[in-house]
């Protein structure tokens, strides 16, 4: 056979493979729809797993790649949530009005959204307009706030008397200062969340979401099934330890990351050149600085300026860089060796796992390299 | 219909998916074979564009997502490059021996494995066994020098004679040092390249290779053309500035990065929990970090003690740092704000291009979590 007619085979192999990919999508939707109805959670796990179980195990039989199969079917998958969610399941009283205080900011919007879909009744107050905020509540199930870090707690403070029975709760990424405002402010059922994801998501479904326990666990219940509904993961934490762990895993990589991009733009450095020459590892280290700066400065700023232990871990991080670049300078081998070796011993086990699972990464970035289509 | 039934629909549509994949990788051998036959190169940048024109096109037209399209087909594609290349295209005369040195090391390995799916004779020397290398290079067409950092001049000084037409070309992360040698040792043609990924790559497709052209270029070019048939992306510069921009590239990265790794190796903080709360950006962030340390120390503390300006470069880095600390110390949020500016007004369109570019992958990291199959 030529070539021709071998490429014309494909094409009609892909043209089918469209065509199953149309029709799919038409079958998921329709189970959204059930779904919804029901009020049942969009991401059921157990089916997932099942799924991907079974096509491994026919690509596996018929002599194919199980992984293949697994990366096409996920993302498919990660399609027909996406589509499921022109409308979500309810799991709360959808007529009892839901309040986003904020609700115009970029994450407000996400949560405005999220509710709007579900078909509760949302409220959005501007945070320049909270003069409406009184009438908003009197009747209000749930009130959201997602204001800048800097105003949450004067905000809180500044709260109208809510209902007894309604939820407070914030999606700060900070939570100590928070969750003390909003128990002193409201007698009511309280709840801390941070969403650990952007507002540049496009479904809930896998995406981490902490959860600091206020007051009245029983009667905010339905907030933390309502988010599991959507697909999110919900990880329990106290406001401390979560204060504690979120200064290293944000503030002291916000603070490296900006500290980076600071010292590159002094450098004679042009950044189109860096990009031709890289391997896919660095362009992903760049694109890692550089994604920084295209978001507000403002939030990252408060990040750090909330993070009540960033100076000392910037001392503790500049003690080490010091005495690497001592040995740099000294040109002593073994002695870099040998830390580098203490670090290894450090991350033990989790080192070849992040590798492996960043090198599955790297190839996927690299997947979407090369010329444009057509 | 019933949810049961709609999941009977999807896996039977699934299951038609796995077939046609098998189909399709059936067809993608038989175009492999037609390939390497004719010395073709295995990828065509204009097909590969023009394939998924036509199927986002399609998928358009059915209102289907043509993202999603394209997503599943540059995987089906990587899957089918990878299973062409059990044989590969030989451009040049696969009977004139191709001579590797240090070809048990992982990117020796991964050379002569390339030459030898194309069907070269190829002779590997480890770089213990250099009494051997005499004999081995009598009648070379190529000599590849593929030894550690610190050994590759020493190796180069003490080469035999190579015949006159043999292309002699090292793979140092390091260009100017092996070039000098090279060209000192061997009076014929010398190129130095610098393959821009690690031995872990399953296939050369659009990965990016360094060439600083050394002498005779008329004489090598069937290296690189050969390089070119495999699906290498060449990218010419000078050793300078080669060896310029891999201290950012690479020295200046590898030693932050290792600086944080010794930084969190003294915090008392507890990576599983550090993940357990982690968004996907910063598990990808402790993946950068913590793969380094799955590989060898040796080889990054080379790259670091070879690049000349490195610790200039440190200082300049500490410098910014410590600006930022001082601003952090002082409460400054104005002054941090002004910095973040700056930097985003030399990063310039390339921020939000690096956001999205690193949003999308975030979403294919974020398709791989949740349960494993089942």
């Amino acid at each position: 056979m030529s070539i021709d007619e071998l490429r014309q085979q494909i094409d009609s192999i892909d043209q089918q493979l469209v065509e199953l990919l149309v029709a799919r999508s038409r079958v998921t939707a329709a189970i959204g729809a059930f779904k919804r109805e029901r009020g049942l959670a969009l991401y059921v796990p157990e089916r997932e797993s099942e799924l991907l179980g079974a096509r491994r195990e026919q690509a596996r039989a018929a002599g194919a790649d199980p992984d293949l199969v697994e990366d096409v079917l996920r993302r498919v998958m990660r399609g027909s949530y996406s589509s499921q969610e022109t409308s979500l399941p309810a799991v709360g009283d959808v007529r009892t009005p839901v309040v986003i205080i904020g609700g115009r900011g970029a994450m407000g919007r996400l949560m405005a959204s999220l509710f709007e879909r579900a078909g509760y009744v949302v409220r959005v107050i501007d945070v320049d307009n909270l003069d409406e905020l009184a009438a908003a509540v009197t009747d209000a199930g749930l009130v959201v706030v997602s204001v800048p870090i800097d105003r949450t707690a004067q905000v809180i403070a500044a709260l109208p008397k809510l209902p007894p029975d309604c939820v407070l709760c914030d999606i700060t990424s900070v939570k100590q200062i928070p969750l003390a405002a909003m128990l002193e402010a409201h007698a009511g059922p309280v709840v801390g969340l941070h969403p650990m994801f952007g507002p540049d998501v496009r479904s809930l479904v896998k995406q981490v979401i902490v959860v600091c326990p206020g007051r009245d666990a029983q009667r905010y219940d339905w907030l933390l099934r309502q988010l599991e509904a959507w697909g999110g993961l919900l990880r329990e934490e106290s406001p401390a330890a979560h204060d504690q762990a979120m200064q290293m895993i944000q503030a002291m990589r916000h603070f490296t990351t900006i500290a980076y991009g600071v010292f590159l733009s002094r450098q004679p450095a042009d950044l189109e050149q860096l990009l031709r020459l890289s391997s896919p590892i660095y362009r992903l280290e760049l694109a890692m600085v550089g994604r920084l700066f295209a978001q507000s400065p403002m939030l990252y700023t408060d990040i750090m300026l909330q993070a009540e232990h960033l100076p000392e871990l910037i001392s503790e991080y500049r003690h080490a860089l010091d005495e690497l670049l001592a040995l740099v300078r000294s040109d002593d081998r073994d002695g870099l060796i040998a830390r580098f070796r203490d670090v290894q011993g450090y991350f033990g086990e989790l080192a070849p796992r992040l590798l492996a699972e960043s090198a599955e990464l790297l190839r996927k970035m690299h997947d979407a390299q090369g010329p444009k289509a057509g």
